[in-house]
């Protein structure tokens, strides 16, 4: 049986790496592209690089049949994406990559993203999507909203340790190295090639990054109280990738074995021997994740990196396997190919 | 059925590359791999990359057991291949990706390569691996030498053309960009990062790089007379990606339409349209080739540009795309993916 | 003395280049800088990287008195420039770095640039601006028109050849290799990092590069008879730096010679040994040229590669080489810091 | 007067760097260069972008007449560093690169570098070269240490607050990002093109980076009790930089304000508005140091940010600006250079 597939915001990187990806799932068949701007061309023009798939036109959403699709991937811009998914068929399944089903609480959305959520009756059954640590949820759910990149890559670090209670909660501090695809297809100066490439910097500091709304609401929940991190990204001139350097109090040997205990069994997520720590060049291109933990001279105190490639395990990837959950497939499907290196 | 796969030299990343592109295969099973400074090692050691794939451990060559292998990959540098490969059993399927056996006289060898051929014996069986032209020797072939990566991407340019005829044989140029990692895993002052990004440079000036004596052999037996290209690589801060810029003499309408007609039932190449010319982006990590034709102002003058990746159309992937037909599988197969972009 | 500076677009890459240079100037002292859409900012907001630097706020041009001027120099788009420096005071001494002042004949401008030209009654004043081969008349112009950065890569490479008569003039073919300042601060889709890293494509094939406006003008004029080269350039993944391969007929040896010759003298240019070929590796940030020539395994056919960088000896270097030659200071004052590199 | 210059160790990044800058600085005149490996090269073959200054050939060290020598410059390995300096004249100046004799005692040193010390007789004359901290001592001294590149870049973020009292000595977090040029001109896997480009990884984590043996010496002298940090670096795909992020606790206004008093009046230190953070793309092939101060939502938290040229301002920058201090010259001369972006 074939799943008939629509990716709304097809003209973006996360809307290409959706493609992608489906392109060699078995089971998937594209049966519509949206992008607003660009209706009307050939995918192949907006992305020479899939020009060897056939697929259908890039087209306006109303043009869209939606008796004829079985899941919708929605790779709109957060505001947008809910005002969108309102009007959608209330039984079609979705997967959202935007931010805007992320976060339970109304006033949590309206103080990280700035405005009010006009689609709050949808957010009850939004269910949150990473995938390894909400998977039965996923399996039953009708609209599964995408995870943060960042957010991810913090969550893999860190979930299983709080939840064992082997870490402190009130010290941690994750510094995040992430690469200029997150920042999407955006016309900005400091996205340029010759403004990016050569150098590094932080942003967002200080605690204003919006993906630390999913951190205090992940990780409080999971700790059963309050727990608010310390969180700064950089960009460095690279295309994919996301590495998290989480410093935490704990002990980096009970650290270790609870992550490995965590991960044992999940096939995208390897961790590694401890004192040994992760490159975001081992996972490009793929859908793993690599954790690493090592001790440091101070006693009691750990560092846990984690690395995954933002489009696809910390997006589009991450999409495709909750979907393959909601359709009852194998949640693999279509996601096993190994990373690009060098 | 599932066929039993060696690789010699598997911590290249010509090696690294087949195994990438095998562990998504579904009738091929990889079951030893050689390394000789790195035998005793686990792959994961060498390439973390591969770390999700359970692979034997790199082993030394004469510890593997032949008669429990259906195909052998050779990627080993020229000159060793040659004296590997005649010891290996004489029904053993074999590709191989090093410049051993691609230049069918002893003498031409010599001269490119600097030494005396020692198993001249095995050339007389060895077809040239480029698959959209040698497709049917291939099938029935024993020994498969894979083409150089600046020689196949110049030959995907060009041989359409001085097969019929459209263009002038004695005044071709042959201006190629090439990314790094076709230069290898090898500890050089100019491979590395501080001395390579940045900037760029010609290399082999003057009719000195050795892949011409592929492009000598393969358009002077098309064109039924002697044929001598100039041809100039140039490095480029990238790690994958060759784009040939070809100037020929020739009408630039004749010279499109020729091409078209001649790839238009292959897989893997794509004709643009007349007057658009490719990217090396556009082909990144995957098995495809981008041709574009464009017209100059001067009357009587059209440029040629192909692209492909030189560790997949332009190696490894060009020799699973032979062993796949040495072995009766479907050409394709294990290959379709998608490039990666960005 | 010191000499009173204005700089007109300022918030472009040729603007904050000028002034990276004129702040090492010891007789030059910038009293007015311009930038429409950011005027009232600090040039540290615009380009941190300037922020030791005392300078003036960023202003609308009109804000600017001219007769508190020596020189100015004009970094705004073609078009807008002839606009501009038509209201300049006619007494103050202008370099031009657009293209509006480059091409002799209003019908050649009009082909290129699409636009009539309203400013040509200047043209007859302006004197073309490479310095090494119009250096008299620079000393004495009042308006000098800065030359398109890969019109003075080609130009280098071959001026002396065709002055001297040693190469062929119908089928120069000159392939180049630009990094990507020389697009500007622009926002293009192709210019962001994500989209133009990791790959490489020619662009304007076909003889349709603005810049071949000036190659045909200038070679026809040295040669005393209409000359048409064929060039393309590539975009390559780097800032800085543009390198031409330039194919032509003729002896190497003797045209080696002729270059060694020609530049003996010349602060800024370098002719390598014969058969040895310049990387833009070593020319960043700096004002040098760099020539090599090697002879082809063809006889009869010599391979020129010329590289500077676009940004200073392609742009505001050779500007402020040319104010300097009108002001009556020493050509070189300013401008010999060596190359960055690595 | 000129000063007469030597250089050991001119065939690495250091001494290449040291090249650039000396080339450019009107009272001194490099009179030998030394590269054991490379003697009897011009250092136009070993480093073409200074081809166009008039340089003596590399010698071997013996070869040099050191009574002709005001200062050394010494570009050596660590190790090699002491036993050379042991044995030159007692009387010259000498600014050395290596790590030799930046630990006062002993036994750091062995800790840190694994090996006794040869000459600590000498550690009792050398002067820690950070020159905004030791300028009094550097300017009498005959022996300056340079510091480690990393270790200066910290002690700039977080000096003059240890010195202040206005932060917490027990909680401080260095997380650095490297670019490779820190690494030197080695020969390894991991600093090629192909591994290093496109990705990022942390390394020497836990505690185990000889920079360390620098922060614990100076970090505990300033506050007058033991200081141990957490200082993790990562290799980022870009060539010059360090941005340090340093977390610390404290309040971010008292932090910043003290800072910006520290440095006032330094030529090459930069203090950014409170709230806003540096880019290594400002400080390239500079001698400048940007910091910036920034508080974070969880109250008494901080975040320092500084960023500087590792080859710049990290070494020999550094280290000719004590050569200035050392032979009586303006402390600025030949440093002034503003740094080249893009």
């Amino acid at each position: 049986m074939t799943h008939r597939i629509a990716i709304l915001g097809a003209s973006g990187y996360t809307g290409a790496e959706l493609v992608r990806l489906i392109a060699g799932h078995p089971s998937m068949s594209i049966v519509a592209l949206s992008g607003e701007r660009k209706a009307g061309m050939a995918m192949a023009e907006v992305f020479p690089h899939l020009r060897h798939i056939d697929l259908p036109r890039l087209c306006r959403i109303e043009e869209i049949d939606f008796a004829q699709v079985d899941l919708c991937f929605c790779a709109l811009p957060h505001k947008t994406s809910q005002a969108v998914i309102r009007e959608l068929p209330k039984t079609l399944k979705i997967v959202d990559l935007s931010a805007d089903f992320r976060l339970r609480e109304a006033e949590a959305y309206k103080t990280w993203y700035g405005n009010d959520h006009v689609a709050m009756e949808l957010q009850a059954e939004a269910v949150y999507g990473l995938t390894e640590f909400y998977r039965d949820e996923i399996r039953a759910a009708r609209l599964v909203a995408g995870t943060g990149c960042n957010a991810a890559t913090g969550q893999f670090a860190l979930r299983p340790l709080i939840a064992a209670g082997v870490i402190g909660l009130d010290d941690i501090i994750l510094d995040m190295k992430c690469a200029v695809s997150g920042a999407g297809r955006s016309l900005k100066e400091n996205l340029l090639h010759a403004e990016l490439s050569e150098g590094f910097n932080a942003y967002a500091l200080g605690g204003t990054h919006r993906h630390l709304g999913e951190f205090d609401q992940e990780f409080s929940a999971l700790a059963g109280r309050p727990v608010r991190v310390q969180f700064t990204p950089h960009l460095v001139p690279a295309n994919r990738g996301i590495l998290c350097t989480a410093y935490v109090s704990g002990d980096a040997a009970e650290s270790h074995a609870t992550l490995a205990r965590a991960y044992a069994d999940e096939p995208f997520v390897e961790v590694l021997p401890l004192g040994s720590a992760p490159s975001s060049h081992d996972v490009r291109g793929s859908n793993f994740v690599h954790i690493g933990v090592v001790g440091d001279r101070i006693a009691g105190r750990a560092i846990v990196v984690a690395v995954l490639d933002n489009l696809t395990k910390g997006s589009s990837g991450q999409a495709l396997q909750n979907a393959n959950l909601m359709l009852g497939e194998d949640e693999t499907t279509g996601l096993m190919m190994a990373p690009l290196f060098p």
